[in-house]
């Protein structure tokens, strides 16, 4: 039986107006997933969803109606809405009329076998950078994330959207710079970091398949004990005046090398 | 003689709040800079400025004092403001207390000779990914930019803030699809352009001293008359499941990858 709301007063439709803010995220676990790109990855990849959101009169697509489907075919609660209550908890000018609630899910470092390419994010504070670096580490080929210390939030809108729904099957682990220096020792996992402090260019280097790439702050690049840990720092040679990228360019454009000589290897 | 403001409802600052707005921007050709950085490479490339705002009580850094004085011995149009003048005009939470307004610069095609790295975007429309290229652009050597097209726009504050300053040392030129054609024409320019719809990888290619690299829209890549005037088109091989990289990840990828090879030929 589908529910259907018609007022932006009901507590769940506030609930969801809600998870814009980042408090409210944290404190119940949940957030919010709008596009139908967004959507149909989180159904997809079988992402734990609270429930899906729709109304019928701003589904025009046919690939919106066929995540319906998909959504109501497993299972999924369904949430009918009428066309003002969907305007009011969407942020997009043209909404396509159907979202969705997702719980926030983190794995445990117990959960990863580091295999393959990853990438560690020290305190990065940007989640349309988060987002982007995972839709490129994805493109890339990569497995997984690691998101160290004072992070942004993947599951911001900005990160979810600008993630492609990458966010919705890629391994996250949040944790403390402290165990994943740890975890790092333990498993003996070969470390590259991206920093200025060195000149040996990314183009130069060996990369084995099994590593992690780590990439600091957008501010102040990796910590000292985050260059400790790693086996080699590499950088990108640079020609003009700015003295340093946007981090998601960096990380993409190292990212893309380490593939494209993983790809000729194979 | 140096004006000082202490009233939020002055005109000057209501016309500087106001360049928050693209429609005022195009009606005066005027915007809005903030950030020391900014304003820093502004004043350091000579760009032309119609004045220079400082607030004393916010200006803490020895940087922003420096900049301070490089204007007035530039003899740049300085205006004093009060802390709450200054925070009214700011977007920034903990503004540096030094800003500018700047007036739109475009370079004509006439002046300029396609010498080096050029980019060309068609249609591009978030204003942080055409900042974040101009600075990649600037750091793999790149000489300028075409906007070609429906893009966005430059001189928003975003577009200024993540193209840390490139924005004010770097031609612009924005033109139609039919122009840019034109002159690719003209004079013979070899042009990459970067497409999914071929599978020569941009690391197969060879990249000549003059040329410029085409990006088209995020969401719907080059047009076909784009595409018709590129010499060779490449991809960025990927693996995962996304289809696509952020346009600005994507541009950064393919501009080091001929950095670094006009690094290693010269």
């Amino acid at each position: 039986m589908v529910k259907r709301i018609t007022s932006q007063s009901n507590t769940t439709i506030k609930q969801i107006r809600s998870l814009q803010d980042r408090k409210y995220r944290k404190q119940t676990g949940l957030f919010f997933i709008e596009g139908i790109r967004q959507v149909g990855e989180a159904i997809d990849s079988d992402y734990p969803l609270q429930l899906v959101i729709y109304c019928p009169s701003l589904l025009i697509t046919d690939y919106a109606t066929k995540i319906l489907e998909k959504a109501s075919y497993k299972g999924l609660e369904l949430l009918e809405v009428s066309d003002d209550v969907f305007q009011s908890i969407s942020n997009k000018d043209g909404p396509h009329g159907i979202a969705a609630v997702g719980y926030e899910r983190f794995f445990k470092i117990s959960d990863v076998n580091v295999e393959g390419l990853w990438i560690a994010l020290e305190n990065i504070q940007d989640p349309g950078n988060l987002g982007s670096i995972l839709r490129s580490l994805d493109g890339a080929g990569g497995k997984g994330l690691f998101l160290v210390g004072e992070s942004t939030d993947p599951f911001h809108p900005t990160a979810v959207r600008s993630s492609m729904g990458v966010v919705f099957y890629t391994p996250i682990i949040k944790l403390s710079l402290a165990d994943f220096i740890e975890f790092v020792k333990l498993k003996d996992i070969f470390c590259v970091g991206t920093s200025c402090e060195t000149t040996d260019s990314f183009k130069e280097q060996n990369y084995p398949k099994n590593m992690i790439l780590i990439m600091g702050s957008e501010q102040k690049g990796m910590t000292d004990s985050m260059i400790d840990i790693c086996d080699v720092l590499v950088n990108i040679p640079m020609t003009g005046r700015v003295d340093s990228l946007n981090i998601a360019n960096a990380a993409s454009i190292v990212l893309f090398e380490i593939h494209t000589r993983n790809m000729k290897n194979d």
